[in-house]
């Protein structure tokens, strides 16, 4: 085995520098280098890596270990999200940068941060326990950012393959070094595409203005009628699933340490605005949202252009909570917007890649079922106790408001309940420019999981 | 004096190669290069030019004869519409290409080509009589297409010199070449940027969606807001000074070789949608607009990415007619817009350029003054006995919807009605991709306008 993985921060470094932005095809070549890096490190850890092609970007299935071994399921993904705006980074996105304790790049955090970290600990781990008694299999798919649109395929193909007694994923967030997070819950996604068509060319606003109906006009009314004035979701049915939180998950939010003070000076907005009934916090966590992710149409440079433009778009995304279903959502907004479209106008809506929300009760909190697998009722006690010692507090379970779908799909397809260690923390900036990975979250973080798969590992 | 000007099809090619967008400041050296282009047309047809420099574009001021001759001022504006979309042209927009009888390229009917054919048409006169006893003043902007901002100071720093007993100007539209329009009334322009601003920085839509609210959602529920289900614009006020049209228009408009469904098929837009009370064709003429030219924010790229983006903007422009205020207005839609603006979320308003409506009587016609000058009194009729010769029908008056402000200025500060001869069509895509100028219009009209300034010449 080589010793690659015996530096976290260069391996870090190097995984960032291969840009594998999934939503843009021109980024293909980083996608496949990112893919082969990621190969390169489990064939270090003497994986035995198979290649799964897809539609768009190849799963990575690696294994080692006993079949007969309690079988362990870690995911991850390879891919990132796109790094525009590029004028508001710091440094380059695809540069890892160390400043301030932190490694900036896109993808630092999200999720190949979190990756290293678990490669690293059980480099580590199998180091101290070549032999170690555990059957891991490695998920890493190209197509998270995407919304995962191979993966579910995927997993009916190999249903048997990747059946096994838990999963282990870090892609989801905690409130600091000094505070991590069990996340037992994620909200699921569905995307929608939205194009508004309206005269066959963009027209000059002068000679045609008054005539008939603008695109823009036609997003802004539609899109203003699927919130309500409160800021509830105006989608017919859009609420008809959902169930609220228990008294336990809220009383576990009680001890986060942050503050809706601490956390609307953090979003820096003129105000929060959560939906009726719920704080910002909560509803981050709690509650489904309809949101919209870009607009665009008509003249988008410097200075003014009247013109009355011949299309527009908006990009919307809806987080749902359990018990709401991807596919019913997008069917109600889908419906929605097309109710709402003027006969003026015509709006052709495509529904993008989606998945369910996910929740997971821990062994021994009130609902859990009891029926979990040995496997999970050890390790949920131990990650408790293996963080503690690191990170010096004890860690909150807590749902949280990202979305990872395939989640859920590993536990309808592969009976695979999820343990969710948070790494990343809001400062992170996911998603957005200056996206870093906290270094002393890495580092407790490793060795962490270092005793953690050791101490798994024992009978 | 060179024959530059005997090949018109050439010296537009040429104008047309300098791309003169206003707009946009990397364009800064082709407004130069158009600017010097034309100066070098006017110092071939003997006029004494100077080049008045602005903030901005530099306003060209040329003048030939005898002060004390008759005073005709020409208008014209050198700058052109910014090109985008790129990929919609079929030839490059700033190579100018002849097909099917026109000459495509940005600038060719707005408003390069209709200068040409003043250019040429005075050219030909002044050959077969150099004495022309008419004293000649040509005003060339530079910032027609960003609002004229630099215009009306201008004009009140040489109102003096810029007196005279009639102003000449084509830019305005006809329906085609068996038909043209003497323009009676322009509508009045008003510009506003609006600027949305949410998050500090872009935020995760999963991690952070439900706690604030989207500047997006924003902009769709203030937007949406400036109009009724009607489609009338509801901003308080708005129409408090709107007259609307006499009957006299109403019958001109009657002659126009067009029919409401041959409109929309022209536009090809899925329905017209005009306000109540209107037809479509009278819509463009005699009512105001708030048309939205512009909205951006978000993700722009391929596929989707989950970002509560941090801002977004709108650009505005509203269509004005007498007797409403282009100042008035730009403040009643700016306090709409801070009326209608939530708590979270903070609006930047910025009023840019504009212009009031313009009317003019031609000599004659029900509610003229009798007061026009010697000049006015006869250019009327006799642009429409020469159009009447080379087009075989006579021209129809008729208020139009585009806004070129500094009519009405040029009126207020020099009291100069205008004769506004339409030289662009519909098929002529201003503003738009594929614009392009309709050469038997520019060669009839060169016939006509030669005619017309050699009679008008005569004692």
């Amino acid at each position: 085995m080589s010793n690659y993985l015996e530096n976290p921060v260069q391996s870090l470094c190097d995984y960032v520098s291969y840009p594998s932005v999934s939503a843009d095809s021109n980024f293909n070549d980083g996608v496949t280098e990112a893919r082969n890096f990621a190969i390169s490190l489990l064939k270090e850890l003497d994986f035995e890596v198979e290649t799964i092609p897809t539609p768009i970007h190849p799963v990575i299935l690696a294994k080692r270990g006993n079949p007969s071994w309690p079988r362990l399921v870690i995911y991850g993904h390879y891919d990132v999200q796109p790094p525009d705006p590029l004028d508001l980074w710091t440094s380059e996105p695809f540069k890892a940068t160390e400043r301030d304790g932190r490694l900036f790049g896109r993808g630092a955090a999200d999720n190949k941060g979190p990756q290293i970290v678990h490669m690293c600990a059980l480099y580590r781990a199998l180091q101290k326990n070549p032999d170690l008694p555990i059957h891991i299999t490695y998920l890493i798919e190209g197509e998270e950012e995407i919304g995962s649109p191979s993966f579910r395929p995927f997993l009916e193909d190999r249903k048997e393959q990747l059946k096994g007694d838990m999963l282990l994923v870090s892609d989801t967030g905690s409130p600091g070094p000094d505070q991590l997070v069990i996340t037992t819950g994620l909200r699921g996604l569905t995307a929608l595409e939205v194009k508004f068509f309206g005269p066959a060319k963009d027209l000059h606003s002068g000679v045609h203005g008054g005539a008939l109906m603008n695109p823009l006009q036609a997003l802004a009314k539609i899109c203003s009628s699927l919130h309500t004035e409160t800021g509830r979701v105006n989608v017919p049915g859009f609420y008809d699933d959902v169930i609220p939180p228990q008294d336990w998950e809220k009383e576990e939010l009680r001890r986060l340490p942050i503050s809706e003070t601490e956390y609307a000076d953090f979003l820096g907005a003129p105000a929060l605005s959560p939906p009726p009934g719920y704080t910002a916090l909560e509803a981050i966590r709690f509650c489904p949202t309809l949101e919209f992710n870009g607009f665009g149409g008509g003249y988008q440079g410097e200075g003014s252009k009247t013109v009355i433009p011949s299309e527009a778009f908006a990009k919307i995304t809806c987080r749902l909570v359990p018990e709401q279903n991807a596919e019913d959502i997008s069917k109600k907004v889908k419906q929605a917007i097309q109710l709402a479209c003027p006969n003026s106008i015509r709006v052709d809506v495509q529904v993008k890649g989606g998945g369910d929300p996910y929740v997971v009760i821990p062994p021994g909190k009130p609902g859990s079922s009891g029926n979990e697998t040995p496997l999970v009722q050890k390790a949920f006690p131990l990650i408790e106790e293996c963080v503690s010692k690191e990170f010096g507090t004890a860690p909150i379970y807590l749902r949280e408001g990202g979305s990872i779908p395939i989640i859920r799909d590993l536990k309808e397809v592969a009976g695979l309940d999820a343990l969710m260690l948070g790494l990343f923390t809001n400062e992170d900036n996911l998603h957005a420019p200056d996206e870093s990975f906290n270094l002393t979250i890495m580092n407790r973080a490793i060795d962490s999981f270092e005793a953690f798969f050791l101490r798994l590992g024992e009978v």
